[in-house]
């Protein structure tokens, strides 16, 4: 859809998108109903974070030139309020990295680590989705943080491949068989944690190979996005009363006061190389909705972005 | 089974039970496999805890003539190492009391409530099982700890009526219909905290209806007990991300350093009479199983003792 660029009103900013996020969370907007998030318009742009280019500026605090991070991602220009944008530094990390490491998808990662699963050193944890943006970067930070063990499941060779060249100690690809085998035969002793981005199986799975007083933190189930019919797992969550189990739902949002300890953090962990990031890129516009359907068919591994 | 009394040794004490102790934990250790506690075994005495009078004592912290709280209930004679007893005053409460309200029915009320649950100031707090031992006392520590509305579901018109003159807000018989349709209908306004006793298709309602940041104690999941399925409920568990709930697993013993705390202000509220307690007594012995079978299908009000 094509649309003339409004003219600029006081304390907005043009800019030009090079990359835009490409979130599961999304999904959920596509349906009507009551959630967390507004449902997205038929008609209407989709929104997402992107980064790009200042390229005119009726707003004294954002300068033509600068780097920005903000919300109106999927289209090719964007006009907003220079209040709501934040200014990056590409001299710190690469551009796209302020969507996804440095993002996001790394206060997700930390603060549902560290807070929602309350982390602590000495933990066997297991994360699903491991190769996915968040994933990877939760198994990064508890090795990174004095996890005893780390373990991932993730859904081809190549990407249990992937987790393991990113320090993950085991891995499976959870296509060969009953999840709760797959994961029991890599944690002889039990998991602590267990980080959910898949949902369904994996957490039944998990619920039922967790110590006691282990934790899950509940951020995505992604296994259920598309499902017509609710999941009839998990099976076993009665055990979660004697093993005196903590599940928590969590939200980025929640966390918003940890950002800074977050950013500093994680800019030592990239700086020091002991944690990397993936990205599946994608280019143009035209090919933005596909690279959606192939994240939630999990065609990529780390951060999905689309490059414009 | 009769069996004659053992000699006492050194630091041993003959009890002759009054009261026994009949609880719904009790049914998950007679199955065969790992769990908190260890099974019950085939041709041994049940266990569970109990009060009487010391009739015998080779322990001289512990006279003849006091009455005593200890866990050797199911026979009608008891020898135990006097250092597990708990010297009770029966000047305080009626002996069985110390079986419920002042014991760890109470504390499982009282902890599952403040700490699993997290209870604060003018929550709206849903109890299942509110007619029970636990449910019951819940319902009215929220009440004197100033939830601004409490509600509660049992399984029969005179419990949801008893519940009510225990001054619980609204109630519902379970059995009127789904149970989600039923709480939605007393709670308008969502609810904050679920307690539960009763999993399955209950928590699954409770999930449905409760509020952003809402939490659940879960305590016990007695539709689950005799079940020899897995239960495929909650279907719904993908809401608790975007709800950002939390579900606590608790045993009583996690909150073993709250038992001063407790037993101050329930005494208080016992005195006060802001807090009642209702019991169900079977008289003898040889009428334990039946009422243990009882409590399990919901025949009781309150807290289940068997007299002897």
């Amino acid at each position: 859809m094509e649309t003339a660029l409004p003219d600029l009103e006081d304390g907005e900013v043009l800019v030009a998108n090079r990359y835009m996020s490409v979130d599961p969370y999304m999904r959920g907007r596509m349906n009507d109903g009551k959630s967390y998030v507004s449902p997205f318009q038929i008609g209407e742009p989709l929104e997402g974070a992107a980064t790009g280019e200042v390229l005119a500026s009726s707003c004294p605090d954002v300068p033509v030139g600068v780097t920005v991070l903000h919300h109106r991602g999927w289209r090719e220009h964007a006009v907003v309020s220079g209040a709501t944008v934040k200014i990056v530094d590409p001299a710190l990390a690469p551009e796209s990295a302020f969507l996804g490491a440095l993002g996001m998808t790394g206060l997700t990662a930390y603060a549902g680590l560290m807070y929602a699963a309350k982390f602590t050193d000495g933990d066997i944890v297991f994360v699903s989705g491991a190769a996915g943006a968040v994933g990877s970067l939760v198994g990064q930070i508890a090795k990174a943080s004095g996890a005893s063990r780390v373990l991932g499941s993730a859904g081809s060779p190549d990407k249990v491949a992937r987790i393991l060249e990113l320090g993950f100690d085991a891995g499976f690809n959870y296509h060969d068989g009953p999840v709760v085998d797959l994961l029991k035969e890599v944690a002889p002793q039990g998991i602590d944690v267990y980080f959910d981005n898949v949902g369904g199986e994996h957490l039944e799975a998990a619920i039922s190979v967790l110590n006691t007083h282990g934790r899950v933190a509940m951020c995505g189930a992604i296994s259920q996005y598309n499902a017509t019919e609710p999941s009839p797992a998990p099976r076993n969550l009665g055990t979660v009363i004697g093993k005196q189990l903590t599940l928590q739902g969590f939200l980025v949002g929640m966390y918003a006061d940890k950002a800074e300890e977050f950013a500093q953090k994680m800019a030592g962990w990239l700086a020091d190389g002991s944690i990397t990031w993936d990205e599946t890129v994608r280019d143009g516009l035209e090919n933005a909705p596909a690279a959606f359907i192939e994240l939630l068919r999990g065609g990529n591994t780390g951060k999905m972005v689309v490059r414009l």
